[in-house]
């Protein structure tokens, strides 16, 4: 017998029942574990059912439609204000390539969005971290992750990975790229990796009246300083793919007529390529530097904490291009995430590859997310025309 | 009878006598109409009456000595944590100055450290506000002025300002000038006035790690070219006694993992010059729509909020000088005062003058104030020759 054909409007119908689940206006909210979150997971596992794959929950929560080596998957927690689409597009769309396409598997990973870690599911699961360690995991109102799923409680063991050859994720972009390109899809050269530092630099507090501008020693004016110089030492260094962000200031004591004697702020920056992570690295640590001296404010910069970049399967990649070139041509493009995925931790134990649809506006991790629903099709399609490809 | 000799000895045993109440570790905590401000003020009250002066207490907790025409004095309020001499010495050295001099009256204004307002005794009694404006002020825990003095009743009304002549004031200098040039004292020539807004710079919040940075509005980027800007745009309008600040900045949302999307930041600045203070303020905001132009960052900029400055009356200033270059000879210099202070208020309804004594390290408003004996009695000596010469 011959499966169905793919049925896009089957695709938007699951996309909207699950958006229903947790609705929040447009937005949804399905925190690991919540009441709607394990809604709808039931809800997938049922769905699962359905299209004739084996439905399974492993003990972190992750939740499994088995049926072929071919793995399709995301993830359906959100963030406290997610969009609609985020995981549940990579989720759904497997669903249906599913039903259509012998030998693939679906996966629905649990905390991607990180209520207790970050990327937690996929994590215990690829062997990156042990579900012991996850346990301890606490949420902000002290929750451990290790007593959470007790509101699922697991069918089974975590599947053996062994009994999969590949795994493709469809996200959202989660970011402006291809809505500014005007392009419909992206196949995913590489995630991002990430390193961050946090820098603390001190100098005199003093009254904002009587301290001379030349007596001073204002922190807040290095914080201003450094900003500059570290654009100033990378650009010789990074690609328009570069990414460098000081997010997070604190200043000290952070009073009107008090010159800040102190200033700690983060500096992360991300880069695909592991050797320009390096040398971003030395720019930005030589850019500091250079300031503290020339501002005579002691500087400290913390160790360097950070996630190496993940590059996708070549197959993978190519697969997913010809797919691309296939049903959106001339409206596609290579890029790379810098955004995390689950698919950074299944890379440990499977060939990957990832596939994104727009944002609008480059929206995400906000009710207001969307895409069009024809962008969501093409990008249903180019899926599972590669998953046919490929088994 | 002649009155006794100055006594240095009894003037310090008074400082030390007074830095007992509310002693913590170097410093002192006598938060206005707290118990230990309370007991400060009786034992006050008490020195007064021993003095030969009439002990007084006024609806808004100001304790005065009250004798003849010249009006000496400061304030016996600390800060949260607050240094032993800041205004304690003015108080302490009016008090030693009333025992041999005739025809001077001393007082301790209430509140001048703003637990409630800010110089609120000061501001009631020059009329800058009133007492029903002032009894609704509350300090941090819900406090209100207006309950405050059942911890010290009123012995009579407001003495009539009429009754004085003229306001000397004698106070730490707050600041590092003094112990920079090893000057002894310094005779101010102007309390600066103090102009302040507060700046809102917003772009657009976003993923760090998926938003290019060619496609960023940071506003965390605004605030450094607003700091830098700033600087540059003031070079032709200010003179070394100028000072502006940048000291309470709020960043949103204030995380390593997103482009910020909006900064909130005060911008203060102060001088002894009014046209001064304008031109300034021409050259901030000229700044700030400079750097929203070049940003593409849009601005909001407050109000402008200020206190005027106050200058000194000339012949109080000339008598000060005089008996500065007989007791510190060579040592002591016209200097503005970049903090604020009663005298500021007193100049409402009398000329007024003050005089520094240094601050060690520039330091005040922390337990680690602290003035050389020496130079404090330097400080009683000028401004006992100084009364001496205007009664």
């Amino acid at each position: 017998m011959l499966p169905d054909p793919l049925d896009p409007d089957r695709f938007l119908a699951d996309l909207h029942a699950l958006r229903a689940i947790g609705a929040s206006g447009s937005g949804v909210v399905r925190r690991a574990f919540d009441p709607d979150d394990v809604r709808a997971r039931r809800w997938l596992a049922g769905r699962f059912s359905e299209a004739g794959l084996e439905p399974h929950i492993d003990p972190a929560g992750n939740v499994w439609g088995l049926g072929g080596p071919l793995l399709i998957g995301s993830h359906t927690d959100t963030q406290p204000e997610g969009g609609w689409l985020d995981g549940a597009l990579g989720v759904v769309a497997g669903l249906e390539v599913a039903r259509v396409t012998p030998g693939v598997s679906v996966v629905s990973f649990q905390d991607e969005e990180g209520r207790f870690g970050a990327t937690t599911g996929s994590e215990i699961w690829s062997g990156a971290t042990t579900l012991e360690a996850a346990d301890a995991l606490e949420d902000l109102d002290g929750i451990r992750f290790g007593t959470a799923p007790q509101a699922l409680p697991p069918t089974g063991d975590f599947p053996d990975p062994a009994r999969f050859t590949a795994y493709l994720e469809a996200h959202i972009e989660q970011g402006p790229v291809l809505d500014t390109t005007q392009d419909t899809a992206g196949v995913v050269t590489a995630i991002v990796g990430l390193r961050q530092v946090t820098v603390t630099l001190t100098g005199q507090q003093n009254h904002a009246g009587t301290t001379p501008m030349r007596l001073r020693r204002d922190a807040l004016a290095g914080l201003a300083q450094a900003q500059i110089a570290i654009a100033d030492h990378l650009r010789n260094v990074v690609t328009p793919e570069s990414v460098w962000t000081i997010g997070h200031v604190t200043l000290h004591p952070n009073a009107p007529s008090v010159v800040p004697g102190r200033v700690r702020f983060s500096v992360q920056w991300r880069d695909g390529d592991r050797d320009r992570l390096d040398r971003m690295e030395r720019a930005i640590r030589g850019a500091l530097a250079h300031v503290a001296a020339a501002t005579g404010l002691t500087l400290d910069v913390s160790d360097t904490a950070g996630l190496p970049p993940t590059t996708m399967d070549q197959r993978l990649r190519e697969t997913l291009a010809e797919a691309a070139a296939v049903h959106a041509p001339g409206r596609w493009r290579h890029m790379p995430s810098g955004a995390l995925h689950d698919a950074t931790n299944v890379a440990r134990v499977l060939p990957v590859g990832m596939l994104f649809a727009p944002s609008i506006g480059g929206i995400s991790h906000d009710f207001a997310e969307d895409t069009a629903e024809d962008d969501l099709v093409t990008c249903l399609r180019i899926l599972a025309d590669a998953a046919a490809r490929l088994t």
